[in-house]
């Protein structure tokens, strides 16, 4: 999967095949992962009933959970261990059972160890359910062995 | 549980009681909670191996979705169905796999169909590692039947 | 200056014009905007020594200031009456006295009445000092008569 | 002003008269602060017509500048230069020229170099027009010489 004419989007995608690895969570969750770019990932997930809170939608912590991953593999582009220092929602529009969620990360801006992402996330192409931003710290250690 | 001498108290858990019965999200989650007064809940959860992400420590998604949880159950305390508008969260410090969180919400301002809630997430007594606030919206519509 | 080639980016400027002519607060601080398409704006500002703080650097709020003046007029372009209900900022850098600064406002998401926003503070071309995110909320009346 | 019985309020008084001393943008706005306990305070403020926006309402930086101020000297109180990371406002409700504002800080939770504080605005006793929330970063170097 080495790209020599690219060498940020293959650095961005080993790093990201080293976090699916291990990564329980997105897994179990049914969470599918593409690295577009460094600083930029696109996290699928599919809303089940189990995912549902009492009032029939779905929970909120899993559409941020979604776009948590989704900033997760954007930050972690650079062979440098990056963890989530905080993330704020707003949500746009009631999630329902059965739909397919796109969570599209960009970065606004990176220096030193701290980092800002946005992450849109889609029903279907482009029926805006809710916005995410996530401040990312990096701890200056390499993530790849 | 009926409580005629805490009538607000007594309303906030029927609502609570009523939320829970359909909640799968909090249920497969294993979360437990209790409301201790109009505005106010606590959440509790045990961090299991599949909630960790590539890091090997806790996916903050489900540090904030226990936070989410704790804040839907105390703004729905005034029988008036009310939805979460946004949330933030700011992680202090990692979370493990076996650890005990408590999520400990309270209500910082509310007037009209708009709340503004904190909670504050603890390991054990005292040891906190995140710290969500939440903003809610109310729909005017009653949550009891 | 009516572009007909440009009836977007016409009309928002039209809209800034009937902002600016009643703005004292941005006179005040020397706050000069240029729109630059509909939904984006940027506000330059000189940071005075009444702009000053106790530690001897740029008061937090005049740099908020000058990010949700360029919010107001990206949000206003579309001869829609749209007032700030929310913004944040992280400050990356202190700010000195004498130091020019430019805040760039782009839209990151608009639908009905809400719209969501990201300004960027640079001093100088590309040194940035702070990050604002605004959200706005329309009223549904003609800004312009 | 020493009080031998409140060592703790002592102190954060005497960091406050230091940090007042030279803090040309509270006086140049007319604020006056008041620190009722180590981690709160409170700033107050008369809107003048210099502060109205192009819609004759205050501009939202005059009133985050107010709340920041409050935030400030509330994170202040313990001799250690203490500077704001981040804040975040929501606007609850439109403010006049002449409305007098008072923000009302308190400390939500501090460890190490991190503090979290929120800042209730009102005009006149109890009318809510903004709710604020600062992080602070402290320096470990002492306030005062």
């Amino acid at each position: 999967m080495s790209d020599p004419e690219s060498p940020d989007l293959d650095l961005a995608r080993r790093c990201a095949e080293r976090l699916l690895d291990s990564d329980e969570a997105s897994k179990r969750l049914g969470i599918s992962i593409s690295v577009t770019a460094a600083g930029q990932a696109v996290a699928v997930m599919s809303v089940r009933d189990d995912m549902l809170n009492g009032f029939g939608i779905c929970h909120g912590g899993y559409i941020f959970t979604l776009a948590d991953t989704a900033f997760a593999f954007a930050c972690n582009a650079y062979n440098d261990v990056t963890v989530a220092a905080a993330g704020s929602i707003e949500y746009l529009q009631p999630v329902h059972g059965g739909d397919r969620l796109e969570a599209s990360a960009v970065e606004d801006y990176r220096e030193g160890r701290r980092g800002f992402y946005t992450v849109t996330v889609a029903r279907g192409e482009s029926d805006v359910v809710a916005l995410f931003r996530g401040r990312s710290t990096s701890r200056s250690e390499p993530l790849l062995k």
